[in-house]
């Protein structure tokens, strides 16, 4: 790489001593204006350089008319300038020395031009080159709580609010980042550290401030709403990283359709890659995705403080019988469990509710507790301490001070999570509401709804992290042949590659195929189908031939050698006339296999995240039901098993209608070779398509394959 | 029925003229003290009589020993007294002749014991007996707004909010429907007229109180939220009435999952039917089912003021282009549509925006907008009035009051609906809510997809109910047949029907069926051959063989005299090992059917809502993937294609991967019939299985089916 080593530690970039705007103003109806009042008033402690050669003083601040006569070297610059002016004030810091610059200025690529395209991809070449790091362009900047530097121009920061916290933000749009995540939940009783705008990322993207963010100790979530992702790659290492720190990332990201993509292109510039795959990486790494702005602060609400369920029974109780069932209701569907009491527990909460029978969970306590001060505290301390338990989410309506206070003081005492849901008010004190409490660090909500998908979200996510913990390293499975053959590494020239071929390929990774046998002659197809055994299968090999059955060129159940005998004829004089010109190698002679679940697996090359694997049930399932499971290749066998887990129609694998199990263990291995196949070949091999695979009680085999080799035009 | 004609005109239960509440007092730590408290200070206009012997006052009100003592006869009685004295009570209200009657008391059927529900068995023979109507058991009572009477022990009900509106709420929960759905509206700014809190439903239930709300003039949407359906019929009626009004019922229903279902039994002692029934019944005549409490009245915000968009076509703007991506992802995922703007609005939205290109929908006005003060009231203007927008959905982040009067004028002035949807907050004016726009009758939000939500209901509603508006008089399709013969109307005593028989009952209704010929013979089996024609099937026919495989009783693709006599003595030897005792009709001889789309059509009898049509593609669809639609029947044509439309798989009929389109008209018929059989026989058989009902591109076939004579027990 030309230029300098660039660097990957963002500390003087989050937490600068000294800081130069570049085109400040004192007006406030410009932006420049607004960015020196905002960053004046929240209070930065460094040194702050304003340069605007019409200006000598700004607000009391000298200001000065180039960075060349600013009296330090600051450690960030930002810059709000015309569109065409910003180059050249990127090399000015550069020649100055700084490390850092934000961009605030848009007219880039999201306008769509090949203008904007140019000079964007001219800062891009420019901080590669130079090794200055360039957040922007078309961005809102940075706000760092703990270390109060805000250079942002949101109007969404109030200093009173600068409360440094424990839950980071990053942003590629700087509207949405700071006002429906940053400014609602400080709104919703979250305290924030970090909060990144990267608009367009030329150089900086969100993955890299994610990453800052996560290795920042005062960071319990990351909380990310995104548009594009510029590199695949980063994103994943810093999902890793995610995970093995124990921190959640909740994900919100836009351009899941069509109308959504194309505002994102015209917003960001960003282009996005496919949803489904996005959604795999999600699983794969344990980030959390959410649907809409609110749920991202709603879900860090209940994964601050480090502690999360260990498991997903959860416990309520309430005086309201309809807030009862309604808990029931939305906790059995998201998939979380009810267990019933223990027996201490069912001992105590007798002894406190005594006409009230078995005491079933969720408990409705009713009546029963009017009169009775302490029913309630005593109730919960007797849940709390009940091993069955993983988690309680006592609900209330129209609480005392007192209850929330007792509900408060039991979350921050014992070791399992509390989540307070108050479906009215404290209606004593009007003050009191769920805000309160999560300013406490306890989850609170006022929707049961709500409230039920962040518990079961964090569940989720323990579930993961004890996964997580337990994964190996990623190893290359046995039995992978790497040495030369026809077939391999690839030879040829055509897109497509044979049947054989393909299969010869997928056999060298371990994937069971059929053992076919090429014959040139009726008398050599005769041959290998008694050598192979009747009933056999006749299918023409021709790397002109796609499409075998339409070409009239495949045949089943042969079990005579008349059979392989005419079958041989037809097949050549079939795809004669199918197709002249093709070339022919001859005819595959294949044992008729027995019938089994037709699933179909397959790799493909996403455009952001690279090689996928993906598996799902054949025929309609994968083409009309869109029931596939996709990951990021490679992937090891658990989570291969993963993939399975998640198709709708799993309970086929297991054996239902009478029919027997498959051999799950069998489907995994061939996912997690083929996987390993769409790695190692992720330049030359653009897609890969098994099917049928076919799974048996004990084991599995591919009947048809098809590798299809990467054009030109594709390749980065 | 024995005793009174009963009143189904609930005019003075909901605004009576006298009230007496027997077990009044002035102690507020018990519920009758409560309840006169309430009543009082929500400043009831008529006359108001406590009943206590033990007091002479209470709050300045003559207190009166028994109800014989009251001066006049009350419309309407309260009842606070133990639970073995509320017979008695009633007993007392019908001697004076009172109507109407609220029982508060608790301890009825929700205990699940013997005695709570043999006196709230009492209860009800009495109300079936006297004529006399009764609310409750273990009810919260009843509220009304629009003449200030509320009967209550909600604390939810502060006076100050007591302006009537035009939304109404019933609910069976009482503590969920006054504070969950009634409190939590009124502070969203939604205003109610009616709450009904129906308990434990010995009398009256939510279906009737509804009834009543639905035609109030003042009520425009209905929020109901239930956890059991008393009288499905009565429930329908109900639904159907709404739709006739153009009155949208928003309905909340717990006890969906196994979990709910328990906690619903033990608190209101109410029983659910098959969620997926009820799901079919919402659509069937239009109500909207919601997730949670919340979404009753946010739905309700969007649905008053009889302004339902025209279609799904909808448009929005904003400052922040991250919400433009944002909305569009929601709109989009939600079946929304983004129309082009007109020609008129492009040119008129390129003079407001000059540099801006081509402005597409949703439209980010970003930072050109600053400095131009009316630059969004005239591009709200501007695409307004575009005939390609059914909806319009601002976005904003941080706006001036001056914007949000704006749209609020604007929505109130023009003829399509505006929402507005504010993710942050008016910063000048923080009492400037999205409550205050909602209490102008204006719909406004916090988040991107609440409101989008809301607008997908709206916009389906006014789908639902122009297609409602079409619908014809329930009508028997032609060509069913009633002439008696030996399997009609169902005569023997077998609880299935053979297979013969059923087909016979699905052909009197004009579903098509095999040709099935009775063969006693090989003879005659071959001669029933050579008249249906080669190949053909045989099948067992006896009554006590259902699984007709499974004892070797079937032979497919029979296409020589041979095979037939063959397959006949076979058939004969296999069903006498298999069971020796069964009594054998003969052999079934059928064409063997071409293949086509196997499907499953089936009827059942739900305990809440009675007959039921189903229909589903075969194999795993329905039993694994549970990708059935259902219906109330009888149906039309046109419902019967809406189930088909519904099916996940229903690309496959329209002719998917090469596969030829299905007769969906035939198949809708053949949904329509089966309907009509289903209705018809709804006490004579619980359960038909028509499987396979196979599809083809002109047509359909029953190649099997089976009927389940309903058990004595099942009868009702």
């Amino acid at each position: 790489m030309a230029g300098h080593e660039r660097t990957n530690c963002l500390s003087r970039f989050f937490a600068p001593r000294a800081v130069a705007i570049i085109g400040a103003t004192d007006d406030t109806t410009r932006f420049g204006g607004r960015l020196l009042r905002q960053t004046l008033k929240f209070g930065f402690a460094g040194r702050l350089f304003p340069v605007n050669p019409k200006r000598a003083e700004l607000w009391g601040l000298p200001c000065f008319p180039s960075l060349a006569d600013v009296p330090e070297t600051p450690d960030h610059v930002g810059i709000v300038l015309q569109t065409g002016k910003v180059i050249d004030a990127l090399r000015e810091c550069h020649a100055r020395g700084v490390p850092y610059a934000t961009v605030f200025t848009a007219g880039f690529a999201e306008t769509g031009t090949a203008e904007g395209r140019a000079m964007q991809a001219a800062i891009a070449a420019f901080a590669r080159e130079s090794g200055m790091r360039v957040m922007g362009p078309n961005c809102y900047g940075v706000i760092n709580f703990n270390d109060r530097f805000a250079m942002t121009a949101s109007s969404s920061l109030a200093p009173e609010l600068a409360r440094p916290g424990n839950v980071a933000v990053v942003s590629q749009s700087g509207g949405l980042g700071t006002v429906n995540v940053m400014w609602r939940a400080m709104q919703a009783g979250v305290r924030v550290n970090y909060v990144a705008s990267t608009g367009n990322e030329a150089d900086l993207d969100a993955a890299e401030c994610a990453t800052f963010m996560l290795e920042a100790p005062s960071t319990e979530v990351l909380m990310m709403a995104i548009e594009g992702i510029k590199d695949g790659d980063a994103f994943m290492r810093m999902a890793e990283r995610a995970a093995q720190l124990g921190k959640p990332a909740v994900v919100l990201k836009f351009g899941r359709t069509q109308a959504g993509a194309r505002a994102a292109a015209s917003h960001t510039g960003a282009m996005t890659g496919s949803d489904e795959v996005f959604d795999a990486v999600c699983r794969q790494f344990g980030m959390i995705r959410v649907s809409d702005a609110n749920e991202l602060y709603e879900t860090a609400i209940m994964l601050r403080g480090k502690r999360l369920p260990r498991g997903r029974r959860i416990a309520s109780l309430s005086l309201s019988g309809g807030n009862v069932v309604q808990i029931a209701d939305v906790g059995e569907q998201l998939g979380l469990e009810w267990p019933a009491y223990g027996e201490d527990t069912r001992r105590r909460l007798a002894e406190i509710l005594p006409t009230y029978g078995t005491p079933t969970n969720p408990t409705d306590i009713t009546s029963l507790a009017s009169g009775q001060r302490d029913l309630l505290k005593r109730a919960l301390d007797a849940i709390a301490s009940d091993a069955n338990v993983d988690v309680m989410a006592p609900v209330f309506t129209f609480p005392k001070a007192a209850e929330l206070d007792q509900i408060v003081q039991l979350a921050q005492t014992i070791d399992k999570p509390v989540v307070a849901i108050v479906t009215g008010a404290c209606l004593e004190d009007e003050a009191y509401g769920v805000e309160r409490i999560v300013g406490k660090g306890v989850p609170a909500y006022r929707e049961i709804s709500t409230a039920m998908s962040a518990i079961r979200a964090a569940a989720g996510y323990g579930e993961f992290l004890r996964g997580f913990r337990r994964r190996d390293t990623l190893r290359r499975p046995s039995g992978i042949s790497t040495a030369p053959t026809p077939a391999f590494p690839l030879e040829g020239r055509e897109q497509g590659l044979t049947e054989r071929a393909s299969k010869q390929l997928l056999a060298r990774y371990g994937v069971p195929v059929t053992p076919d046998m090429l014959a040139r002659s009726a008398d050599e197809a005769l041959a290998h189908a008694r050598t192979i055994g009747f009933p056999v299968v006749l299918k023409i090999d021709s790397p002109d031939i796609a499409h075998k059955t339409d070409a009239g060129g495949v045949r089943l159940h042969l079990a005579s050698e008349a059979a392989v005998r005419a079958a041989f004829d037809e097949i050549l004089a079939a795809a004669r006339s199918y197709n002249a010109a093709a070339q022919v190698n001859g005819v595959i002679v294949a044992p008729m296999a027995a019938p089994g679940l037709e699933l179909m697996l397959g790799s493909l090359v996403d455009s952001t995240f690279g090689p996928v694997v993906a598996v799902g049930l054949g025929g309609i399932h994968a083409e009309v039901l869109r029931d596939i499971a996709y990951r990021a290749a490679p992937v090891d066998r658990i989570e291969a098993q993963a993939m399975l887990h998640e198709l709708k129609a799993f309970r086929l694998f297991e054996g239902v209608r009478g029919e027997r199990p498959r051999d799950i263990a069998a489907i995994a291995d061939a996912i997690e070779r083929l996987s390993w196949l769409a790695h190692d070949f992720r330049d030359e091999i653009s897609e890969i398509d098994v099917n049928p695979l076919v799974a048996y009680e004990r084991g599995v085999l591919a009947l048809d394959a098809l590798v299809v080799r990467t054009t030109e035009r594709e390749t980065k």
